[in-house]
Protein backbone atom coordinates (compact mmCIF):
# COMPACT_ATOMS: atom_id res chain seq x y z
CA UNK A 1 0.00 0.00 0.00
CA UNK A 2 2.05 3.20 -1.33
CA UNK A 3 1.66 6.23 0.91
CA UNK A 4 0.70 9.22 -1.16
CA UNK A 5 -0.62 12.76 -0.78
CA UNK A 6 -1.21 14.13 2.61
CA UNK A 7 -4.76 14.94 2.05
CA UNK A 8 -5.28 16.31 6.15
CA UNK A 9 -3.22 17.06 8.87
CA UNK A 10 -5.18 17.26 12.04
CA UNK A 11 -3.66 18.69 15.57
CA UNK A 12 -2.58 14.70 16.17
CA UNK A 13 -2.73 12.97 13.45
CA UNK A 14 -2.17 13.30 9.48
CA UNK A 15 -4.23 11.43 6.80
CA UNK A 16 -2.61 9.99 3.58
CA UNK A 17 -4.08 8.96 0.31
CA UNK A 18 -3.10 5.50 -0.68
CA UNK A 19 -3.40 3.84 -4.23
CA UNK A 20 -6.35 2.42 -3.06
CA UNK A 21 -9.39 5.51 -3.35
CA UNK A 22 -11.29 4.28 -0.83
CA UNK A 23 -8.39 3.45 1.70
CA UNK A 24 -6.12 5.97 3.64
CA UNK A 25 -3.42 6.19 6.07
CA UNK A 26 -3.94 7.90 9.82
CA UNK A 27 -0.79 9.08 10.92
CA UNK A 28 -0.51 9.33 14.64
CA UNK A 29 1.86 12.16 15.62
CA UNK A 30 3.57 13.04 19.00
CA UNK A 31 1.80 16.48 18.83
CA UNK A 32 -0.40 17.16 21.99
CA UNK A 33 -2.96 20.27 22.01
CA UNK A 34 -5.51 21.83 24.34
CA UNK A 35 -7.64 24.57 24.40
CA UNK A 36 -8.35 24.82 20.82
CA UNK A 37 -4.61 24.80 20.45
CA UNK A 38 -3.56 27.37 22.83
CA UNK A 39 -1.65 24.92 24.40
CA UNK A 40 0.78 22.81 22.22
CA UNK A 41 3.74 20.43 22.80
CA UNK A 42 5.26 17.61 21.70
CA UNK A 43 4.95 14.53 23.80
CA UNK A 44 8.11 11.71 22.35
CA UNK A 45 6.23 8.18 21.96
CA UNK A 46 2.65 9.98 22.26
CA UNK A 47 1.60 8.94 18.49
CA UNK A 48 3.17 5.24 19.32
CA UNK A 49 0.82 4.57 21.94
CA UNK A 50 -1.85 6.03 21.25
CA UNK A 51 -1.86 4.01 17.39
CA UNK A 52 -1.52 0.87 19.24
CA UNK A 53 -4.45 1.55 22.03
CA UNK A 54 -6.81 2.84 19.45
CA UNK A 55 -5.92 -0.35 17.48
CA UNK A 56 -6.53 -2.34 20.97
CA UNK A 57 -9.90 -0.67 21.17
CA UNK A 58 -11.36 -0.18 17.91
CA UNK A 59 -10.63 -4.31 17.51
CA UNK A 60 -12.74 -4.77 20.63
CA UNK A 61 -15.70 -2.76 19.52
CA UNK A 62 -15.21 -4.63 16.16
CA UNK A 63 -15.59 -8.10 17.72
CA UNK A 64 -18.52 -6.63 19.57
CA UNK A 65 -20.21 -5.76 16.17
CA UNK A 66 -19.72 -2.06 15.68
CA UNK A 67 -18.57 -1.04 12.33
CA UNK A 68 -15.33 0.86 12.13
CA UNK A 69 -12.92 2.36 9.72
CA UNK A 70 -9.98 0.60 10.31
CA UNK A 71 -8.39 -2.13 8.20
CA UNK A 72 -5.10 -2.73 10.03
CA UNK A 73 -2.17 -1.61 11.82
CA UNK A 74 0.96 -1.08 9.10
CA UNK A 75 3.55 -0.14 11.94
CA UNK A 76 3.86 1.75 15.17
CA UNK A 77 2.78 5.25 13.71
CA UNK A 78 0.25 4.44 10.75
CA UNK A 79 -3.33 2.82 9.88
CA UNK A 80 -4.61 1.93 7.22
CA UNK A 81 -8.58 2.84 6.72
CA UNK A 82 -11.67 3.15 5.26
CA UNK A 83 -12.05 6.69 3.38
CA UNK A 84 -15.06 8.34 4.89
CA UNK A 85 -16.80 11.76 4.61
CA UNK A 86 -16.67 12.19 8.30
CA UNK A 87 -19.56 13.83 10.37
CA UNK A 88 -18.32 17.16 11.13
CA UNK A 89 -20.39 16.94 14.90
CA UNK A 90 -17.94 15.59 17.64
CA UNK A 91 -19.71 13.16 20.10
CA UNK A 92 -19.19 12.87 23.35
CA UNK A 93 -20.54 10.57 26.21
CA UNK A 94 -20.24 11.09 29.63
CA UNK A 95 -20.51 8.92 32.84
CA UNK A 96 -19.03 11.52 35.39
CA UNK A 97 -18.85 15.22 35.33
CA UNK A 98 -15.74 16.78 34.14
CA UNK A 99 -14.01 18.80 31.98
CA UNK A 100 -16.64 21.35 29.56
CA UNK A 101 -19.38 20.15 31.34
CA UNK A 102 -18.17 21.17 34.81
CA UNK A 103 -17.58 24.55 33.44
CA UNK A 104 -20.00 25.63 31.60
CA UNK A 105 -22.84 24.02 33.68
CA UNK A 106 -22.29 23.72 37.56
CA UNK A 107 -24.09 26.18 39.76
CA UNK A 108 -26.90 26.88 41.57
CA UNK A 109 -29.39 24.90 38.83
CA UNK A 110 -27.07 22.36 37.83
CA UNK A 111 -25.00 21.31 41.59
CA UNK A 112 -22.30 19.34 39.79
CA UNK A 113 -18.87 19.29 40.52
CA UNK A 114 -15.50 17.33 38.76
CA UNK A 115 -16.46 13.87 40.06
CA UNK A 116 -20.11 13.80 40.12
CA UNK A 117 -21.75 10.48 38.25
CA UNK A 118 -24.14 10.91 36.09
CA UNK A 119 -28.00 9.30 36.62
CA UNK A 120 -27.76 8.30 33.06
CA UNK A 121 -24.73 8.76 30.51
CA UNK A 122 -24.94 11.79 28.50
CA UNK A 123 -24.64 12.29 25.34
CA UNK A 124 -23.89 15.68 23.85
CA UNK A 125 -22.85 16.85 20.67
CA UNK A 126 -20.26 19.54 19.58
CA UNK A 127 -19.44 21.27 16.13
CA UNK A 128 -15.85 19.90 14.92
CA UNK A 129 -14.55 23.40 13.37
CA UNK A 130 -11.50 24.74 15.36
CA UNK A 131 -12.68 28.17 14.11
CA UNK A 132 -15.50 28.51 16.44
CA UNK A 133 -14.03 26.27 19.14
CA UNK A 134 -16.07 23.75 19.29
CA UNK A 135 -19.12 24.76 20.15
CA UNK A 136 -22.11 22.66 22.36
CA UNK A 137 -24.87 22.14 19.11
CA UNK A 138 -28.09 20.55 19.95
CA UNK A 139 -29.44 17.52 17.86
CA UNK A 140 -31.52 20.29 16.44
CA UNK A 141 -28.93 21.97 14.90
CA UNK A 142 -27.58 19.10 13.55
CA UNK A 143 -30.27 17.78 11.33
CA UNK A 144 -31.65 21.69 10.91
CA UNK A 145 -28.44 22.74 9.19
CA UNK A 146 -28.00 19.09 8.12
CA UNK A 147 -24.96 18.37 9.70
CA UNK A 148 -26.51 14.52 9.40
CA UNK A 149 -29.76 12.97 8.35
CA UNK A 150 -32.10 12.02 11.07
CA UNK A 151 -31.51 8.58 10.92
CA UNK A 152 -27.99 9.65 10.95
CA UNK A 153 -27.90 11.41 14.03
CA UNK A 154 -30.26 8.49 15.49
CA UNK A 155 -28.05 5.51 14.83
CA UNK A 156 -24.49 8.47 15.72
CA UNK A 157 -26.90 8.77 19.61
CA UNK A 158 -27.42 4.69 19.77
CA UNK A 159 -24.19 3.48 18.22
CA UNK A 160 -22.42 5.82 20.97
CA UNK A 161 -24.57 4.53 23.79
CA UNK A 162 -23.30 0.91 22.86
CA UNK A 163 -19.88 1.99 22.48
CA UNK A 164 -20.18 3.23 26.01
CA UNK A 165 -21.78 0.24 27.50
CA UNK A 166 -18.52 -1.96 25.50
CA UNK A 167 -15.46 0.45 27.06
CA UNK A 168 -16.98 0.91 29.99
CA UNK A 169 -16.59 -2.76 30.63
CA UNK A 170 -13.55 -2.72 28.57
CA UNK A 171 -11.82 -0.17 30.92
CA UNK A 172 -13.47 -1.75 34.45
CA UNK A 173 -11.53 -4.85 33.12
CA UNK A 174 -8.50 -3.23 33.75
CA UNK A 175 -8.97 -1.36 36.97
CA UNK A 176 -9.77 2.26 35.04
CA UNK A 177 -12.78 3.91 35.23
CA UNK A 178 -14.61 5.83 32.02
CA UNK A 179 -15.19 8.45 32.86
CA UNK A 180 -16.21 10.20 29.60
CA UNK A 181 -15.11 9.93 25.72
CA UNK A 182 -15.33 11.62 22.40
CA UNK A 183 -16.30 10.06 18.62
CA UNK A 184 -16.39 10.53 15.76
CA UNK A 185 -18.31 9.04 12.64
CA UNK A 186 -18.35 8.99 8.91
CA UNK A 187 -20.13 8.06 5.86
CA UNK A 188 -17.93 5.41 4.03
CA UNK A 189 -16.92 6.24 0.35
CA UNK A 190 -17.35 3.03 -0.54
CA UNK A 191 -20.29 1.32 1.23
CA UNK A 192 -19.83 -2.69 2.06
CA UNK A 193 -23.31 -4.87 2.57
CA UNK A 194 -23.39 -4.94 6.27
CA UNK A 195 -22.45 -1.20 6.34
CA UNK A 196 -25.13 0.97 8.80
CA UNK A 197 -25.28 4.71 7.55
CA UNK A 198 -22.26 5.65 9.34
CA UNK A 199 -19.00 3.75 10.35
CA UNK A 200 -16.76 4.79 13.84
CA UNK A 201 -13.82 6.63 12.49
CA UNK A 202 -11.33 8.94 13.85
CA UNK A 203 -9.51 7.02 16.92
CA UNK A 204 -9.97 6.31 20.60
CA UNK A 205 -7.26 6.27 23.02
CA UNK A 206 -6.03 8.37 25.94
CA UNK A 207 -6.37 11.72 24.45
CA UNK A 208 -9.53 11.60 23.43
CA UNK A 209 -11.40 9.66 26.94
CA UNK A 210 -11.07 10.55 30.38
CA UNK A 211 -9.51 7.58 32.94
CA UNK A 212 -9.44 7.20 36.06
CA UNK A 213 -7.37 4.61 37.51
CA UNK A 214 -10.13 2.67 40.40
CA UNK A 215 -7.93 2.25 43.22
CA UNK A 216 -6.02 5.59 43.36
CA UNK A 217 -7.76 8.13 40.90
CA UNK A 218 -5.19 8.82 39.27
CA UNK A 219 -5.38 10.19 36.28
CA UNK A 220 -4.79 8.57 32.67
CA UNK A 221 -5.83 10.44 29.86
CA UNK A 222 -5.01 14.02 27.96
CA UNK A 223 -6.04 15.59 31.16
CA UNK A 224 -1.78 15.07 32.40
CA UNK A 225 -1.49 17.64 29.61
CA UNK A 226 -4.28 19.86 30.35
CA UNK A 227 -3.39 20.31 33.43
CA UNK A 228 0.42 20.79 33.15
CA UNK A 229 0.64 17.27 35.53
CA UNK A 230 3.50 15.42 33.68
CA UNK A 231 3.52 11.79 33.49
CA UNK A 232 1.20 11.43 30.34
CA UNK A 233 3.71 9.05 28.51
CA UNK A 234 4.07 6.82 31.62
CA UNK A 235 0.19 6.79 31.76
CA UNK A 236 -0.65 6.37 28.08
CA UNK A 237 2.15 3.37 28.65
CA UNK A 238 0.26 1.95 31.84
CA UNK A 239 -3.17 1.50 29.99
CA UNK A 240 -0.82 -0.38 27.43
CA UNK A 241 0.28 -2.72 29.71
CA UNK A 242 -2.84 -3.58 31.07
CA UNK A 243 -4.36 -4.32 28.23
CA UNK A 244 -1.37 -6.63 27.34
CA UNK A 245 -0.07 -4.52 24.22
CA UNK A 246 2.87 -4.78 23.36
CA UNK A 247 4.56 -2.13 21.90
CA UNK A 248 7.42 -2.68 18.87
CA UNK A 249 10.56 -0.67 19.24
CA UNK A 250 10.10 2.58 17.05
CA UNK B 1 -54.15 44.54 45.86
CA UNK B 2 -51.50 45.60 48.47
CA UNK B 3 -47.48 45.85 47.46
CA UNK B 4 -45.65 43.91 50.08
CA UNK B 5 -41.75 42.42 50.07
CA UNK B 6 -39.15 42.78 47.50
CA UNK B 7 -38.85 39.24 46.41
CA UNK B 8 -36.19 39.55 43.38
CA UNK B 9 -34.86 41.91 41.21
CA UNK B 10 -33.61 40.91 37.49
CA UNK B 11 -32.60 43.52 35.26
CA UNK B 12 -35.36 44.94 33.81
CA UNK B 13 -38.01 43.75 36.58
CA UNK B 14 -38.47 43.58 39.98
CA UNK B 15 -41.55 41.15 41.55
CA UNK B 16 -42.88 41.80 44.87
CA UNK B 17 -45.23 39.91 47.29
CA UNK B 18 -48.84 40.96 47.67
CA UNK B 19 -51.37 39.78 50.49
CA UNK B 20 -52.49 36.97 48.39
CA UNK B 21 -49.98 33.99 48.54
CA UNK B 22 -50.69 32.89 44.70
CA UNK B 23 -50.34 36.83 42.98
CA UNK B 24 -47.10 38.72 42.72
CA UNK B 25 -46.93 41.90 41.51
CA UNK B 26 -44.40 42.17 38.45
CA UNK B 27 -43.03 45.89 38.25
CA UNK B 28 -41.22 47.07 35.15
CA UNK B 29 -38.35 49.09 35.26
CA UNK B 30 -36.14 51.09 32.55
CA UNK B 31 -32.68 49.85 33.01
CA UNK B 32 -31.47 47.79 30.09
CA UNK B 33 -28.76 45.54 29.94
CA UNK B 34 -26.53 43.63 27.32
CA UNK B 35 -23.66 40.88 27.38
CA UNK B 36 -24.60 39.31 30.55
CA UNK B 37 -25.02 42.71 32.38
CA UNK B 38 -21.48 44.07 30.89
CA UNK B 39 -23.54 46.87 29.55
CA UNK B 40 -26.02 48.73 31.51
CA UNK B 41 -28.13 52.18 30.72
CA UNK B 42 -31.68 53.73 32.12
CA UNK B 43 -33.53 54.10 29.29
CA UNK B 44 -36.49 56.23 30.31
CA UNK B 45 -39.72 55.40 29.28
CA UNK B 46 -38.63 51.95 28.18
CA UNK B 47 -40.37 49.32 31.46
CA UNK B 48 -43.82 51.52 30.91
CA UNK B 49 -43.64 50.44 27.22
CA UNK B 50 -42.96 47.03 27.44
CA UNK B 51 -45.27 46.76 30.42
CA UNK B 52 -47.80 47.81 27.80
CA UNK B 53 -46.84 46.04 24.77
CA UNK B 54 -46.17 42.08 26.73
CA UNK B 55 -49.74 43.20 28.42
CA UNK B 56 -51.15 43.47 24.71
CA UNK B 57 -48.53 40.39 23.08
CA UNK B 58 -49.78 38.08 26.47
CA UNK B 59 -53.37 39.16 26.23
CA UNK B 60 -53.57 37.78 22.39
CA UNK B 61 -51.88 34.72 23.08
CA UNK B 62 -54.43 34.11 26.03
CA UNK B 63 -57.17 34.64 23.57
CA UNK B 64 -55.50 31.93 21.27
CA UNK B 65 -55.79 29.30 24.25
CA UNK B 66 -52.20 30.07 25.49
CA UNK B 67 -52.04 29.80 28.86
CA UNK B 68 -50.01 32.93 30.98
CA UNK B 69 -49.32 34.62 34.55
CA UNK B 70 -50.85 37.69 33.71
CA UNK B 71 -54.01 38.63 35.68
CA UNK B 72 -54.39 42.49 35.01
CA UNK B 73 -52.28 45.24 34.28
CA UNK B 74 -52.19 47.60 37.90
CA UNK B 75 -50.78 51.01 36.23
CA UNK B 76 -48.00 52.00 33.86
CA UNK B 77 -44.90 50.09 35.42
CA UNK B 78 -47.07 47.12 36.96
CA UNK B 79 -48.67 44.01 36.45
CA UNK B 80 -50.65 41.54 38.69
CA UNK B 81 -49.50 37.90 38.01
CA UNK B 82 -49.82 34.88 39.13
CA UNK B 83 -46.66 33.28 41.19
CA UNK B 84 -44.95 30.35 39.43
CA UNK B 85 -41.62 28.07 40.03
CA UNK B 86 -39.54 29.41 37.36
CA UNK B 87 -38.11 26.67 34.95
CA UNK B 88 -34.62 27.90 35.06
CA UNK B 89 -34.69 27.42 31.60
CA UNK B 90 -34.87 30.73 28.40
CA UNK B 91 -36.37 28.77 25.50
CA UNK B 92 -35.45 30.31 22.61
CA UNK B 93 -37.29 30.31 18.88
CA UNK B 94 -35.45 31.55 15.96
CA UNK B 95 -37.44 32.03 12.57
CA UNK B 96 -34.22 33.95 11.04
CA UNK B 97 -30.78 33.30 12.03
CA UNK B 98 -29.09 36.33 14.42
CA UNK B 99 -27.38 37.00 17.63
CA UNK B 100 -26.10 34.40 19.10
CA UNK B 101 -26.87 31.42 16.66
CA UNK B 102 -24.36 33.76 14.14
CA UNK B 103 -21.76 33.96 16.73
CA UNK B 104 -21.45 30.73 17.89
CA UNK B 105 -22.45 28.43 14.38
CA UNK B 106 -21.60 30.11 11.54
CA UNK B 107 -18.55 29.02 9.94
CA UNK B 108 -17.56 26.43 7.18
CA UNK B 109 -20.04 23.82 7.90
CA UNK B 110 -23.19 25.74 8.94
CA UNK B 111 -22.72 28.48 6.37
CA UNK B 112 -25.57 31.29 7.66
CA UNK B 113 -25.07 34.51 8.08
CA UNK B 114 -27.25 37.36 10.01
CA UNK B 115 -30.36 37.50 8.56
CA UNK B 116 -30.58 34.17 6.59
CA UNK B 117 -33.79 32.37 6.91
CA UNK B 118 -34.02 29.10 8.87
CA UNK B 119 -36.19 25.95 6.85
CA UNK B 120 -38.03 25.22 9.55
CA UNK B 121 -38.38 27.42 13.16
CA UNK B 122 -35.35 26.04 15.87
CA UNK B 123 -35.93 25.89 19.31
CA UNK B 124 -32.71 26.50 21.41
CA UNK B 125 -32.31 25.99 25.23
CA UNK B 126 -30.36 27.90 27.74
CA UNK B 127 -29.80 27.94 31.82
CA UNK B 128 -31.09 31.02 33.14
CA UNK B 129 -28.03 31.65 35.30
CA UNK B 130 -25.95 35.09 34.99
CA UNK B 131 -23.07 33.67 36.63
CA UNK B 132 -22.56 31.15 33.91
CA UNK B 133 -23.67 33.21 31.04
CA UNK B 134 -26.50 31.91 30.52
CA UNK B 135 -25.33 28.78 28.12
CA UNK B 136 -26.73 26.76 25.65
CA UNK B 137 -27.56 23.27 27.11
CA UNK B 138 -29.71 20.13 25.71
CA UNK B 139 -32.74 19.13 25.74
CA UNK B 140 -30.88 15.97 27.62
CA UNK B 141 -29.14 17.88 30.36
CA UNK B 142 -32.81 19.56 30.89
CA UNK B 143 -34.38 15.87 31.66
CA UNK B 144 -31.11 14.81 33.22
CA UNK B 145 -30.44 17.34 35.31
CA UNK B 146 -33.93 17.68 36.63
CA UNK B 147 -34.95 21.37 35.57
CA UNK B 148 -37.54 19.65 33.74
CA UNK B 149 -39.61 16.42 33.46
CA UNK B 150 -39.90 14.82 30.44
CA UNK B 151 -43.69 15.73 30.11
CA UNK B 152 -42.89 19.40 31.08
CA UNK B 153 -40.11 19.72 28.07
CA UNK B 154 -42.44 18.18 25.46
CA UNK B 155 -44.79 21.27 26.55
CA UNK B 156 -42.45 23.86 26.39
CA UNK B 157 -41.66 22.71 23.45
CA UNK B 158 -44.61 22.90 21.33
CA UNK B 159 -46.03 25.76 23.43
CA UNK B 160 -43.07 27.88 22.36
CA UNK B 161 -43.61 26.61 18.43
CA UNK B 162 -47.52 27.43 18.94
CA UNK B 163 -46.61 30.79 20.29
CA UNK B 164 -44.18 31.61 17.67
CA UNK B 165 -47.17 31.00 14.68
CA UNK B 166 -49.81 33.26 16.80
CA UNK B 167 -46.76 35.66 17.32
CA UNK B 168 -45.50 35.50 13.87
CA UNK B 169 -49.55 36.41 12.19
CA UNK B 170 -49.68 39.15 15.47
CA UNK B 171 -46.48 40.69 14.21
CA UNK B 172 -47.12 40.58 10.17
CA UNK B 173 -50.35 42.18 10.77
CA UNK B 174 -48.39 45.42 11.88
CA UNK B 175 -45.64 45.16 9.23
CA UNK B 176 -42.82 43.61 11.37
CA UNK B 177 -41.06 40.08 10.69
CA UNK B 178 -40.23 38.14 13.86
CA UNK B 179 -37.00 36.81 14.16
CA UNK B 180 -36.19 34.99 16.86
CA UNK B 181 -37.80 35.28 20.76
CA UNK B 182 -37.08 34.34 24.17
CA UNK B 183 -39.76 32.53 26.79
CA UNK B 184 -39.83 31.52 30.15
CA UNK B 185 -42.22 28.73 31.98
CA UNK B 186 -43.17 28.42 35.11
CA UNK B 187 -45.17 25.97 37.25
CA UNK B 188 -48.21 27.62 38.67
CA UNK B 189 -48.20 27.54 42.76
CA UNK B 190 -51.48 27.12 43.01
CA UNK B 191 -53.17 24.74 40.15
CA UNK B 192 -56.14 25.72 38.25
CA UNK B 193 -58.59 23.02 36.90
CA UNK B 194 -57.38 24.01 33.33
CA UNK B 195 -53.56 24.75 33.85
CA UNK B 196 -51.41 22.85 31.79
CA UNK B 197 -48.40 21.69 33.29
CA UNK B 198 -46.49 24.94 33.04
CA UNK B 199 -47.85 28.54 32.17
CA UNK B 200 -46.15 30.93 30.18
CA UNK B 201 -44.61 33.63 32.30
CA UNK B 202 -42.20 36.39 32.21
CA UNK B 203 -42.87 39.10 29.35
CA UNK B 204 -42.96 39.26 25.71
CA UNK B 205 -42.30 42.64 24.62
CA UNK B 206 -39.30 43.96 22.04
CA UNK B 207 -36.64 43.44 25.25
CA UNK B 208 -36.73 39.96 24.18
CA UNK B 209 -37.94 39.94 20.85
CA UNK B 210 -36.03 40.25 17.67
CA UNK B 211 -38.58 42.73 15.48
CA UNK B 212 -37.47 43.75 12.41
CA UNK B 213 -39.53 46.13 9.93
CA UNK B 214 -40.90 44.41 6.87
CA UNK B 215 -40.56 47.12 4.59
CA UNK B 216 -37.34 49.14 5.55
CA UNK B 217 -35.80 46.28 8.02
CA UNK B 218 -35.61 48.93 10.64
CA UNK B 219 -34.51 47.03 13.81
CA UNK B 220 -37.46 47.81 16.36
CA UNK B 221 -36.31 45.76 19.55
CA UNK B 222 -32.74 45.45 22.16
CA UNK B 223 -30.85 44.95 19.34
CA UNK B 224 -30.84 49.35 18.89
CA UNK B 225 -28.99 49.17 22.67
CA UNK B 226 -26.86 45.73 22.19
CA UNK B 227 -25.54 47.43 19.37
CA UNK B 228 -25.66 51.27 20.61
CA UNK B 229 -28.05 52.72 17.37
CA UNK B 230 -30.30 54.62 19.60
CA UNK B 231 -33.69 55.47 19.26
CA UNK B 232 -34.58 52.18 21.68
CA UNK B 233 -37.65 54.23 22.87
CA UNK B 234 -38.66 55.63 19.71
CA UNK B 235 -38.71 51.66 17.98
CA UNK B 236 -40.37 50.33 21.11
CA UNK B 237 -43.06 53.40 20.88
CA UNK B 238 -43.32 52.74 17.05
CA UNK B 239 -44.39 48.38 18.00
CA UNK B 240 -46.80 50.18 20.82
CA UNK B 241 -48.47 52.54 18.21
CA UNK B 242 -48.61 50.24 15.29
CA UNK B 243 -50.38 47.49 17.75
CA UNK B 244 -52.86 50.84 18.22
CA UNK B 245 -51.67 50.62 22.23
CA UNK B 246 -52.62 53.58 23.75
CA UNK B 247 -50.26 54.38 26.67
CA UNK B 248 -51.29 56.39 29.72
CA UNK B 249 -48.93 59.74 30.63
CA UNK B 250 -46.43 58.49 33.60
Amino acid sequence: MAKRDKLYEGKAKTIFATDNAHQLIQYFKDDATAYNAQKHEVIMGKGVLNNAISYHIMSALGAAGIKHHLIKKIDHREQLIRKCDIIPVEVVVRNIAAGSMVARLAGKHIPIDLGTCLKTPMVEYYLKEDALKDPLITAEHITGFDLASEDELKQMRLTSLAINRILGDLFNGIGITLVDFKLEFGRPSQRQEDDPLLILADEISPDNCRLWDKATGDIKDKDRFRKSMGGLVEAYQDIANRFGITIAAT
